[in-house]
């Protein structure tokens, strides 16, 4: 059994972790920390776990983190830094959930997040957890950035193009949409049923902090730069991410679907769906999956990719996991076997 | 490994068994019919599914359901009556999710549902599908009527307080509120997220069909007869149900926390919460638990009980999941143990 | 014209209130204060209401509140009754859309609210402001403590039935239902769209606190003390208000369609449904319409109302408006003629 | 008064003209027309209206349109072409909500809708009811063809920029979204809340019929020939249309902002939002309003144009009554100052 403990229990992708690790066959979860919530119950917390665990949280300062075998870190940025080097010292393995070590190049990373980067070493040796891209990496990284939400739906949309070269890199667009678990388990007005249901609104258009981890993830698909660019909208639901990519083609011959399906043949978590068949969020809500349709509206020269995922599955937790089950030698699928619930 | 059959799965109540028993150990899906979709794959219906089953709906007149070791039948009523007879002389084993043959009383089932029922004298033999109050039946069960949502949510509220005559039985009121897929996946205008979002309703206060159900079964729990006010109301969400259960103690010095605590001690899937706890529909949304709390205001004479199951799980597919479970000597809980999907 | 004064114009109320003043045609909004807003747009809080009006919020202590013909308060309990004492004394009308002056009984108040009542003489003097019970002392009134909303959609059910002693006041049952607005524009969890959204359930069962509101309503309706078990829950939707009033019946031969559609037939505001027709809160929303329906399930002794209201309309800036009218020798519909936003 | 005629009117588009008009000071609705409901008052089939209208729906085949000075048609397509000749024979002038005569190229139209056109010649005289564009068309038109609700919002967005030439027209990208209500009051599987509720999705993207009339509308813009790559998507929410535009900047020295500001600052319905403030579609719930920001992410030489209106209401019905009152001389906004409804 892999002794799996958890930073930063509290929000979404933490109890995210938690549905799927509980249940996990080849993990046992031995310690999760909160500051605000030390010594609560999990189940208090979250009901949907009764009957599942009687573990409470941890305060950090008491929890045995480096008797772990991995450690998830499933909190804000700015937390991990702090303490992944010490693990990372101690032999522990580190999946972290967090923006911390997503960006290699460190002053791009300061610029985004307005803060220095306690440990820019690390950024340069953690691996970008994107199986469908780094699979090797991961299975012998010591420490794991997961990518975000957004950035694993437009990657996934984008990649066989830009591999292949069939598209203009340098006229990117990417139209994403989240639920509103997106933005975490936080106290915030925006958030509110009242202010989030029935309405739709584009956010983060001038800039959000995904889009340089996402042109990171694209520049590494092809010589060319891609440029991009990324908006984001928030939809009155609380899970799933869709994104709309747009690019321009330079080879209108090219077997599109053909393409993908050939991609990610073997790809245990991508799904790309029959030509004309078209993704809806609800279809992969719960479950790691994420599918795929290919279109060039009427036959013109811009192609449209759709892609959904669930941001808090494949876009964080499930993703996470499946870099656990790499690093360890698992089946890529172990624990992650949940069917999408429908409706 | 069990052989299934399912009549009529493409409905929620279809796509739900599908997920359940497409993941279930000792269960082998070998035929599901529909009339409409003959031929379809259910993953092209049901795109949650892709990758987990190859097969398609057959045509009812094609289907080999006698060579099942169990039949569930989630159809609408009058239908598993007209195929039940012979299925129960072939020796298959049926669950039939329908309202067929929940009431004892066929006069009474004439009546409610307003057409002849053909096979009257499987009503007498039919045993109700309440593992918390008939599990022994149900063992040695060939046909068992699995319990409506409202109903289930209803009897395990009352259960305890009736079965130790604390509450005046003729004084009963439930006022229960469901998501919008217990009216099934009907093209109807009244189900559109148009008509039924951001917006709350009673319907059926007159008189509702789950009504003499419950009644039947509150009147096996006591020796008196109980009377029932029953409203239910419909939620701007999918799935869920809620029960909000009033009644006169004839006794206000029981502690009746320490009551439903004992009542369901042993019962896998009834969670009583800790006192001064109250449940909500999410926190079971996607598994067969019900949530189960008990107060009384202000001190007064009258208690309140509310409950939460999923319509679609512990108030349809997984419970009938729990009762196949049962027929076969399966471990109760086999194929049951989602945990709830939060948020 | 009408000079207006709105104290705490930053909630749900608030924004309410200026959606139907901006375009009363008798009143002009002078000042509306927020401690935390001072100095910005109320369209730059507010985008729904760019182009309707040029004002700012005033930082409380800049407010010449006195110069008002009226001022609405629309805050937190526990801040009209600072400043309602120095206004009434000025002469200033006020409408207090809080609790501070609802409970005509100051010790009831200072137990549910937990703290003491700062101006206790007013509580006697102040008029509940619930047209259809007191519109001659609203017309006179100097102070109105608007009622709640649950206190509105429960009192308005009940009423024809207490004042004519049909029902037994000592059982009576309210089992209600709020869209997430009721709990106002507050950075807190639980209204977050990815706790309320997609789930159900009851709150305040032990007791909340316009439950001696309701009460002190119902006994002011017929000689005997009303006893009433209230529970609230919570709905996945904005807006909205659905009460489901249960009492047994004295006498079940009264005609009691009848008996409501004369009771109200004078009333501009509340509507009695045709027999067998049922409210759904959409059909009200944005308007101040209350719809009712009223049934005896089965023909039995139990009386079933269920009424609709727009929580933030006719529960509160609507009502509010109302009395404003009322109080001024308005049209009572004056500005109060929007019709409901259906879908 | 105007008298006015609607046709069709059992629909969402249907109930919003009832909404508008019913409280209009200089229109009188003398007739609407539904072959299915017949006979049924207009308050029993939306209860919104009730104490606003005694009117009953009339069979197509007794109503006298003829005397109307003004007939809406709120209609699917195919239907208003067959009256509407008689009609402008008649004198009666025509507002149609329906797709009937939005194109001007007749074969256009029948290749997309898959028909013949029964009135092609009145495709060269109607005129598109764009007032921000054809205003003086619209004063003097007989026949005025609405447009559709996606167009409204595109054509908004795109309109100051290819009026200057400051894009290049060859790659314009419209990712859109809109709530439910688009798709109209129909009994469909898809719209089910069910099917609807918690998810997002892209549709019709390999040809939306909205694609040529959007087309249409923007080539009127420039003396090149624009080509857009447009994707619909189903938000969960009922009300609203929000469409995210993307152009290549020919120019990236040109103030945008002050662009914008100039082009709509004497348009009563199209509100510019101040720079770095982006529209939510609920800020224009119910309102006749269009919000609209412009970004240029990073400074590229992308430009991204966000709009949303109210499908129902600038996107239909509104624009209908908008261009009503062009034709009859009034003011432009009488009868559409509703303020949106927030929350």
């Amino acid at each position: 059994m892999i002794k799996v403990g958890i930073v930063g229990g509290t929000g979404y992708t933490g109890v995210e972790l938690l549905r799927l690790l509980l249940r996990h066959a080849s993990a046992e979860l031995k310690v999760i920390t909160s500051r605000g919530e030390a010594g609560r119950r999990l189940d208090d917390l979250f009901p949907n776990l009764r009957g599942r665990t009687d573990l409470a949280f941890t305060d950090p300062s008491d929890a045995d983190l480096e008797s772990c075998d991995v450690v998830f870190f499933a909190t804000p940025h700015n937390v991990a830094m702090q303490s992944v080097p010490s693990l990372v010292q101690a032999g522990v393995r580190v999946v972290d959930l967090s923006a911390d070590y997503r960006l290699r190049n460190v002053s791009v990373w300061e610029a985004w997040y307005g803060e220095p980067h306690s440990s820019p070493e690390l950024c340069q040796t953690a691996v970008y957890g994107l199986p469908e891209r780094n699979r090797d990496a991961i299975i012998s990284a010591q420490l794991v950035a997961c990518p975000g939400c957004y950035p694993t739906s437009v990657q996934l949309g984008f990649m066989p193009l830009l591999e292949q070269g069939i598209i203009d890199p340098s006229q990117l667009i990417a139209s994403s949409a989240s639920g509103a678990s997106g933005a975490g388990r936080q106290a915030k007005i925006p958030g509110l049923l009242t202010e989030a249901g029935e309405s739709f609104k584009a956010y983060g258009v001038s800039g959000h902090r995904h889009l340089p981890e996402i042109e990171q993830g694209l520049s590494d698909m092809t010589i060319e730069s891609p440029i991009l660019t990324f908006v984001p909208h928030l939809v009155p639901m609380s899970r799933g991410i869709h994104s709309t990519l747009f690019a321009k083609l330079r080879d209108v011959d090219v077997d599109l679907q053909a393409l993908f399906e050939a991609r990610y043949a073997n790809e245990p978590f991508v799904d790309v769906l029959p030509a004309g068949q078209f993704p809806e969020t609800r279809s992969v809500r719960g479950a790691n999956t994420c599918q795929i349709s290919i279109t060039v509206p009427q036959g013109r020269d811009t192609v449209v990719v759709t892609t959904v995922i669930d941001n808090l599955v494949k876009g964080a937790a499930g993703q996470a996991v499946q870099a656990m089950n790499l690093m360890f030698g698992l089946p890529e699928t172990a624990g992650l076997d949940v069917i999408a619930l429908m409706p």
